[in-house]
């Protein structure tokens, strides 16, 4: 078994990097915060007698060696970055997990045959730079480098400039390590688990997502002497796209989801009818035939929404991936560990996209769950215990080990 | 007659600072740029023979002395700060124009009985510091001082620090100077004259106005594994509203606008079921009787909506003006100034507000408008023609004599 108390100490340690304004974390992809955080991670896996390499992506490898020099490693991780308003676990228990993995094999002086790998992958959730897990989609090939490099926050900086800015910019190429299997510890981040009493999840499968950020255009004008009739008002459209989604997904129930995180107007001016409004609708559901019916219902629609008001309407799909089924031998792994331990435990679909999603593209991979309280998640408020983080810990010890062979 | 090519070379070079992105300006207001405006016309007044005094609100009067010790200025003024994406001429050809009246009455050798103050009202638009026409509201004590220096901009910036920190604020107490009349010249901002070919708008009334800042609290949640049924959807309240406000509006018509300009979602992340959605709703009518009923349907919609959806709901009114009647004999002096002039000419009520609506209070206040092109303001693609600004210009020469007497 692990040591549920160091990991928590760690978790706790962690969350006082770019700590949030309510309890949570604001270390948002490539900010001084992100630094921070790495730089201490490396220094806790140096301590436990790993070594790292950085890839052109800035996803840190730390690994501890095998005893047969032909094996590929065993891949364990998730990643340090979070939402502006993010928890303190969502993806951080399972990199700190993976450590955890690695110390306790420390302590009881167990050599597996394959390396093991405890990987931070470089933005993961997308807040900054869409779409999320990016780097480990440029590891499995599904994006390319300068896409990689190209993309913009808000404020316009790429994601090249602020990886070479923070210092965190390495020599290895990007996708050129091989696998032999990966494993992704991670709150659950909806309610199911805990309302199930369980344990543990066993992930099967992860619902596929379609992020299609929108840009309506407008006409810019006064909101006192423009009449009604003049309007060209792409805020209205906005208005009746989200209803749209929102019908849109209830109507695909159960086993779908739809809606808006993101708005931003333009010139967003209390005076000023917006010129542009741009917006992201994120659906996303276990079904390949209702994520491709759900897309091509709300782009239809929204186009005869626009036309109605003559508001022009552009979308691009910034964000995709089609609905997973994880490794078969690698998910029975962790349904034995969590017998082995005397954990409870279910099968579960992942409602988040996870690194595991695109690591599966190019491994056997799959991911553990542990409940979260209410579900809740992407929120300062998210939750979870210790035991939770500890029995998670140990499945995914179990599981790796029986993988990486002892 | 005024000299309409001076007028329009002042236009332009006035333009020039705080240029936009297409063509407009951006000087909104107690920026470095508005400073800079200042100054220029500071030093045009004073080339011009006029004295300056600056109030507590960082409002500029200019004045040309009269030969009646005891009369009291006629002022005549509008405002020189723009919206973030603003036209050339919103505001600034009332301050020019004035501006031109004056330098008209000094080659003509015109003496006039009433002193004229051309006046720079700070902070008119609103869109950096809500509510609109804030000095002037200051001015006409409907607002207290204090409560214009603590208006913030969206970064927490209050008015009073930014009015110190450009070095514009003036010694005089807000409100103390006393009025013979005010008079303000003002592009339409809306299509009316120049679909019913007219030079000249003879304003007797401006509608009323509320600006209501709604915030709504919703569950900060992950957009993927957060099922429907579970969701507090503050962005579904708020599309439901911007489509509620739409519907007011419409069964209000004729004379009545309502729409949604400002909209911010927090945490604004692709990922992330906004937690707080804050925007501001802005109805118009020149009916008090429809202006009550529409804001009294609206508060209750929205509660009634958001009670739906479990979304919390307050509501703050950030702006408000009742509909005003301008002064009869005012009014009749513009009349009389265009038909003497030759201008074509019609009655209308301003849509949008305008400083002269809080100079109402305090004095015998009207306006002058000319027609824009298409209608359009708030945009930076706002046009005028130069014979448009010269007829209101030579319109609002007439009036104020009329008013200050030879
Ligand atoms: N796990 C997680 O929140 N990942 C971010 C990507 C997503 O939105 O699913
Ligand atoms: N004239 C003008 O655009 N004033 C700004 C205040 C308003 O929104 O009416």
């Amino acid at each position: 078994r692990i040591n549920g108390d160091r990991l928590w100490d760690s978790l706790m340690e962690m969350a006082q990097v770019g700590p949030g304004i309510a309890g949570g974390c604001n270390r948002q992809t490539l900010t001084d915060e992100d630094a921070e955080g790495r730089k201490l991670f490396q220094k806790w896996c140096e301590d436990a007698g790993m070594t790292m390499g950085v890839d052109k992506m800035g996803t840190m490898f730390m690994t501890r060696p095998g005893t047969d020099p032909d094996a590929l490693p065993v891949y364990v991780g998730s990643h340090l970055d979070t939402q502006p308003t993010g928890g303190k676990y969502d993806g951080v228990l399972g990199v700190l997990g993976a450590l955890e993995v690695v110390r306790s094999m420390n302590d009881l002086g167990i050599k597996t045959r394959h390396p093991i790998v405890v990987t931070n992958w470089a933005n993961e959730e997308g807040a900054r730079f869409a779409p999320a897990m990016l780097a480990s989609g440029v590891f499995a090939g599904v994006h390319s480098l300068e896409y990689g490099y190209g993309r913009k926050d808000l404020e316009g900086k790429t994601y090249g400039e602020e990886l070479e800015r923070i210092g965190w910019l390495g020599d290895e190429e990007v996708g050129a390590r091989k696998m032999h299997a990966y494993y992704e510890l991670h709150i659950e981040q909806g309610p199911i688990l805990e309302a199930e009493g369980k344990d543990i999840g066993v992930v099967t499968h992860c619902q596929g997502l379609w992020w299609l950020e929108f840009t309506l255009t407008g006409k810019e004008a006064h909101t006192g002497s423009t009449p009604m009739a003049l309007r060209v008002n792409a805020g209205l459209a906005m208005s009746r796209i989200l209803e749209m989604v929102q019908d849109v997904a209830m109507s695909e129930q159960p086993g779908a989801v739809g809606g808006v995180g993101q708005v931003n107007f333009s010139p967003n001016s209390r005076n000023v009818l917006p010129g542009k409004v741009v917006f992201t609708v994120d659906i996303r559901t276990p079904s390949q035939e209702k994520l491709d019916r759900m897309r091509a219902k709300i782009e239809a629609e929204a186009a005869r929404i626009c036309e109605d008001l003559g508001v022009g309407c552009s979308v691009e799909a910034v964000g995709h991936f089609d609905p997973v089924t994880f490794d078969e031998e690698l998910v029975g792994n962790v349904r034995k560990a969590a017998e082995r331990l005397g954990y409870s435990h279910m099968n579960i679909i992942s409602g988040a996209g996870h690194d595991a999603c695109w690591a599966a593209k190019v491994a056997p991979a799959t991911m553990v769950m542990c409940p979260c309280v209410d579900g809740l998640s992407h929120n300062e408020a998210e939750e979870i215990s210790k035991e939770w983080a500890k029995a998670g810990t140990d499945v995914l010890f179990h599981a790796v080990l029986e993988t990486a062979g002892i």
